[in-house]
C-alpha cells in the first residue's frame, strides 16, 4: 500500500482542501458522485456539455478525445485526486463502435497528464465487462479478466496499463469494477429506462425471458462506494456491487408493478442473447471488508427512488429537466 | 476464418499487386521483413528517421504518436494489408517509459486509420511479455496473459482491444507474440549486443548467472513467420519462437566462444532479477501446424551470422552503417 502523503485527506488540518477532478461530471454516476466530495474536496467536473447542476464545483467544458485540451486542462487544475469515469460512446452503436479505441487512449493519455501536473490518487470506472462472465461470482483476483465484448476489452486493456503504470511512477490506484448501476439519470437503452418509458407511455416493453440474474446497485451507493475508494488509499481492482443477484424478471416485474402495469411487460417477447450469462454477480469483500462500505438502499427504496424520478421525467419533462 | 477477398493474395494474377504497410521498417525485426514482402506485395514502410536501406520499398517518413499524421499517411498509402512492429521507447527507460502508453493510444489509433482507408488484413508485433511467466511453456490460449511488466501489459492492452474490435470491424487480425529475438541490429542494452560490444572492445561482460531458460529465435525465421502470416488468413495470437528453450548461459557462452573471449564472459557478476522466471519458452504448433513455418537457422548458423555482422559492425562501424 503506496502512502498518499503529499495531499491531506479528508479529518486532516490543512489551510488548503485536496483537490479532486471528476471526468464524466455531468453523466449518470459522475453527477451522484460530486455532491458527496464537495465536504472535503476542492471539486473540479469535466465534461463535453459543459456544466451540470450541482453547487459548489468548478466546470470544465472539455472533450477528452482532444489530446491537446486534456493536457491544457488537468495541467491548469492540478488535481492532487482524478476520479476518471467519461467514456461517451454514440447511443445504438455501443457494441461496436471505434470510440472504446478513442476512449482508451484518451484515458491512458489523461492520466498521463494528471500524473505531470503533480497528481497522487486515482480512481477508474472500470466495468464486470472485463471479467469472464462463464464464472458466475467474479472476484477480483480469482476470476479471469477475458471480457467478450469490446467495451469489456477496452476497460481492461486500459486498467491492465493503468495499474502497471501506476506500479513505476508511483501513483495511487484504485480500479472500481462496477456491476449493474439503475437510478435517475440512467442512459436511455438501458434495462429500466427503457421498461420505465415504455410502460408510462402506455406501450408494451419487450423484453427476454429475464431468467438471467445480475448484480444491480443503486447508482447513490455506487457513488458512495466510489468517492470512498477516492477518499482511501486501497489499491487494485475493487468491484463495486451489491454482492446480490437477482433475476432481470424479478427486477423487471418490480418496476413494472411501481408502474402500475405488469400487463404491459412482454416478458419472453425479445430472444436472449449470447451475452446472456445465467449469473453476474460481484463478490464485494473488497468493498466492504477493505473500505467499509456498506449499501443504504435496498432494491426496493432504490427502485422506489428510481420510478419516482421517471414519473416525473417522463409527466413533466420541462420542468425537470435539470432534477 | 474471415476471407480477405478484396485484395489478391500471392500467386493470383492481378494487374495490381497488393499493398503493405510495415511500420517499425528501419527497426530490428521490421528491415528484416521488407525483402521478404517485395516480391509479390508493393511494399510501404514507415519510419521515424525515414528511408531504410531495402530495395524496392517506398519509405514515409512519420511519427505514429502524432495523431494526425498517421490519419493522413495511412489514408494517403490506403494499404490491403498493415505489418505493426512500431514501438519505440527512449534507451534506458524500458520498464517505467510513459511511451508504453503513447504506443498503445498510436497503436489503436494506427488500426482505425487503416480500417478506414480500407484495409482488411493487419499482423501486429505483440510480445512473450504478455504472458504470465511461471507458466513456462506459453500457449496462445491456455496460458494466462497476466503481464508483470508495463510493456507486456501495454502489448496486451493493444491485443485484447484489437482483437475485439477487428470481430466488430470485420478486419482479419493475427496477433504475433514474438519470443526472445538475435540478429544483426538488435538494440543496444540486450544480451547479445551487451555480451558482442563488450568482447570486441576486450572488456568484461556482466551477466547474471544464466541459468533462466528462454525462447531465442533468429530475427530472419521470425521475419519469415511474420510475412508468412501477413500473406495467410490465420486469425488470432499466434506465437512465434522457436519452440526450443535455451539457457541464457549457453547462449552468451556460444557468444563468446565465437569472438574467442569466453574468459571475460562475467556469468554471475550481475544479480538476477524477479523477471528472471526459470522458463519462458513458446508452443509453437499453431505456426507450424496452421501456417506450415519451419526455422531456417539453427541456434548456431543463427548465431554464427549475428557473430560475423556485430564483428564487421563494431571493428569497421563507418563502412557499415547501412549493412
Amino acid at each position: 500500500m503506496r502512502e498518499v502523503s503529499r495531499v491531506p485527506g479528508p479529518g486532516t488540518t490543512s489551510l488548503r482542501r485536496p483537490r479532486v477532478l471528476v471526468t464524466g461530471g455531468s453523466g449518470f454516476v459522475g453527477r451522484c458522485c460530486l455532491p458527496l466530495l464537495t465536504p472535503d474536496f476542492e471539486v473540479h467536473a469535466l465534461s463535453r456539455r459543459g456544466r451540470g447542476a450541482t453547487d459548489g464545483v468548478t466546470w470544465h467544458a472539455a472533450d477528452l478525445c482532444e489530446a491537446s485540451v486534456t493536457e491544457r486542462v488537468v495541467a491548469q487544475i492540478a488535481p492532487s485526486h482524478l476520479l476518471h469515469l467519461a467514456w461517451a460512446v454514440p447511443p445504438g452503436s455501443w457494441p461496436a463502435a471505434p470510440e472504446h479505441l478513442d476512449w482508451t487512449a484518451a484515458s491512458l493519455r489523461l492520466f498521463q497528464a494528471f500524473a505531470r501536473a503533480g497528481g497522487r490518487r486515482l480512481v477508474v470506472g472500470g466495468s464486470c465487462a472485463e471479467y469472464d462472465w462463464t464464472a458466475g461470482v467474479c472476484h477480483e483476483s480469482g476470476t479471469p479478466a477475458t471480457p467478450r465484448t469490446l467495451y469489456g476489452a477496452a476497460k481492461r486493456a486500459v486498467g491492465l496499463v493503468a495499474e502497471r503504470w501506476a506500479e513505476t511512477s508511483g501513483l495511487s490506484l484504485a480500479w472500481a469494477r462496477i456491476f449493474f448501476v439503475y437510478g435517475p439519470h440512467e442512459p436511455d437503452g438501458r434495462l429500466v429506462p427503457t421498461i420505465a418509458r415504455a410502460l408510462l407511455r402506455a406501450e408494451r416493453a419487450a423484453c427476454t425471458t429475464g431468467a438471467q440474474r445480475r448484480d444491480y446497485l443503486y447508482v447513490r451507493d455506487v457513488a458512495e462506494a466510489l468517492t470512498l475508494l477516492v477518499r482511501s488509499d486501497l489499491e487494485g481492482v475493487v468491484n463495486v456491487g451489491s454482492g446480490r443477484d437477482v433475476a432481470v424478471r424479478d427486477l423487471a416485474l418490480a418496476v413494472a408493478q411501481r408502474l402500475g402495469r405488469p400487463d404491459l411487460l412482454g416478458l419472453g417477447d425479445r430472444p436472449g442473447s449470447d451475452d446472456d450469462a445465467p449469473l453476474v454477480v460481484a463478490d464485494v469483500r473488497r468493498l466492504t471488508g477493505g473500505l467499509g462500505w456498506r449499501p443504504r438502499y435496498t432494491l426496493e427504496s432504490g427502485l422506489d427512488e428510481t420510478i419516482a424520478w421517471w414519473r416525473r421525467q417522463v409527466l413533466e419533462p420541462k420542468r425537470m429537466a435539470h432534477s
